[in-house]
């Protein structure tokens, strides 16, 4: 039996999910593997029966994304299916970096510690189960690294081939650490538009193939949900008065949004007002850009930033990024890459956390809007760290080092300590 | 008032930690930040006077070590001070990697999930709060590497200085991590064992500062016993059959066994025999090759091997690790770089995790004691990964890689894949 006809004839099983919706018109159609409104042409989204939910079950449900099973479009035994088990990243609460930034509170969401070290463990293995219920064998994407790190390993660990593709000029950290897994990974030659297009074509030609973040999108960036539910229930079940996320297609600030909104409907938490904050390196900031000229609609971009898991000149969400800012009154700034690693620097200095460049541009975007007085200085903030500078040392590599390097004597250690 | 003069005048609260006891002669002596019996001259160690136990209370604790604080030397109310909040890393059931080694059942305890991604932060977060109940006001350590990024950032967390001795040969990753948190950290010019004598005399040197592994060892160590007591409740408040160590200087294999039977003593678990084996790289493999000569004493070697987290050449808990594996029916092996690597590889393709040479190590161990029938292929097995592959990705680079650089076509795609 072909795939399209298994996926014709079974019953699929994701959990609440009902349907498809599409985001401009609200045209709605099934459950299947497709990222695109026929209708409008505008990208569609995964619409939900939720039954009330109970605080206690979650609470007692696995230590992963899982937990919030009920939330997702996933099977309804998902984590019996091997799996990475990403998710319930540390909240920590920075007060030395609060300090540093003259606010009141800050929180900080430390998603390095996910399987592969970054938040793009939750979107695959959200895509990997809607994937295996839509009957696809292996696991692909186009990407510029986190995502293919968190591809590969899933695949291993779930025991699907893998193709991934990546330019072929990516970090030597994110390459090695996608080859280690052992699927096809493919460097391209060419940048990610290139690799991105790539992508769609093989999507249209391989019927088993499914490539997270294109034609099972849908469902693959619902896993950024995951953030706002462990935010809140980290918090004691509420929701924070602002968070900072960091913009690259701009799909995790809007989803961070939708799981804010579905943890109200589900009366797991007290509806509160939230607002949101995007970061982006001024070396591919267009949505900031049409945010700062009030526009509605995104200018693209040729990218050029040390930022390179942020570098989406196109960036496929960015209206609706703008929408969201808008009406929860947050706002949209952009830095420079020497601000992104003076924000590494803050980060690692003042609670001992190492983002990759990503994880600077929101510290230092979240700097900026503070002195600008947009963030509130006496709300608390929460910041989205979603990426590990293990996998982005160029970027800091000449700017820190050993203080010295001494002779193995006593003396020599206090001269250089200035003892 | 001096650092001394607080220590004796200060009641210092280490929870149910009740004195220091010397290892070979049981010499009892108070609480003091001391590493050595002036009575025996062997390690100190800390004995507890532990009251019941209830997995209830401990499960109702936070997500990190500190649930295990009734079982460590630590403050009462030790998670109130700013830490990096370490521990409650995956244990994932390794099926496609038990099959194939030909067993049938392995566990795999991935401590990559930490915050600077070794179970180092574990030992480091309890050595931190016990230096700051004796009144230290300096972190340190000597370090090859993934110590020095834990002393580093759990220092800058909690606001404290830190000073960071390392070999000036260190990876380069294990520099720049270690260096971004921004405290005292000195290359050093020569080989770790110099840096650890300098480190040695510095403490002496310095009263206020806390060498982790030196001055208040005895603390530091109790912190691997968190491992112990993860991978029981893990698996469901029980004792596993079978679990794989990796030695370096031994304290880890000595502290998961006292661990386990801690949880028995307390009355967590119902006490069950565990068989404890050890890991070696041969590069560095005095332990394994004093345990099949049927040595009880350990001779000093130069350490030459890729997995430089191991390269100790004098373990210092040597001959309590003999003592260990032998009484508990296990077996010490040792492997070579080549088969390191092949360990760190068949890990990330079978289940998705990416570990460091040590990891390799205890991999590659592992295989080499099933291979010989000294693991027993029907009993389960826990694996302790204990560090992450980005560190030492030197180790691997020349034999990973994409599988090809193709052109940005389908045609291309598909030929490089042979479809």
């Amino acid at each position: 039996m072909t795939v399209a006809a298994q996926r014709t004839t079974k019953t699929i099983d994701l959990g609440n999910a009902v349907e498809l919706v599409s985001k401009e018109e609200g045209h709605r159609q099934p459950l299947a593997p497709e990222f695109v409104s026929l209708e409008d042409f505008s990208p569609l989204e995964v619409a939900y029966d939720f039954p009330k939910l109970r605080r206690e079950d979650i609470e007692a449900g696995p230590r992963s994304i899982w937990r919030y099973k009920q939330l997702l479009p996933v099977p309804s035994n998902v984590e019996e299916h091997p799996n990475t088990d990403p998710g319930c990243t540390r909240l920590i609460r920075a007060d030395n970096l609060a300090k540093a930034l003259g606010v009141k509170r800050i929180w900080v969401k430390d998603d390095t510690g996910n399987p592969t070290h970054s938040f793009k463990d939750r979107v695959v293995a959200v895509a990997l189960a809607a994937a295996r219920e839509f009957g696809f064998k292996v696991l692909a994407c186009p990407s510029t690294g986190n995502l293919a790190n968190a591809v590969a390993a899933a695949a291993a660990r779930a025991g699907w081939d893998s193709v991934v593709l990546v330019p072929k000029s990516l970090e030597r950290a994110k390459i090695l650490m996608s080859a280690v897994y052992d699927g096809s990974l493919l460097a391209v030659d060419g940048n990610y538009d290139d690799v991105n297009r790539l992508a769609t074509e093989l999507a249209g030609e391989h019927e088993d193939w499914a490539f997270v973040n294109v034609n099972v999108r849908p469902y693959y960036s619902e896993g950024s949900k995951t953030l706002a539910f462990e935010v809140a229930e980290q918090l004691g079940w509420r929701i924070p008065e602002q968070i900072v996320v960091p913009i690259a297609s701009g799909s995790q600030l809007t989803k961070v949004y939708k799981g804010f909104n579905e943890l109200g409907e589900t009366g797991l938490v007290e509806p509160s007002p939230v607002r949101i904050f995007g970061a982006q390196a001024t070396g591919c900031s267009p949505v900031s850009t049409a945010f700062k000229n009030g526009h509605d609609v995104v200018q693209p971009v040729r990218p050029d930033t040390i930022a390179r898991s942020l570098a989406i000149g196109a960036p496929a969400d960015g209206p609706y990024v703008l929408d969201i800012v808008r009406k929860t009154n947050g706002a949209i700034e952009d830095v420079t890459d020497d601000e992104v690693r003076e924000g590494i620097k803050l980060l690692a200095k003042t609670e001992g956390i190492f983002a990759e460049t990503a994880g600077g541009v929101t510290v230092a975007t979240a700097k900026k809007l503070i002195e600008a007085g947009k963030i509130d200085p006496d709300a608390e903030t929460v910041l989205l760290i979603t990426g590990d500078g293990l996998k982005t040392l160029d970027a800091v590599q000449d700017q820190i080092g050993p203080k010295a390097t001494v002779a193995p004597t006593t003396e020599a250690v206090n001269a250089a300590l200035g003892l």
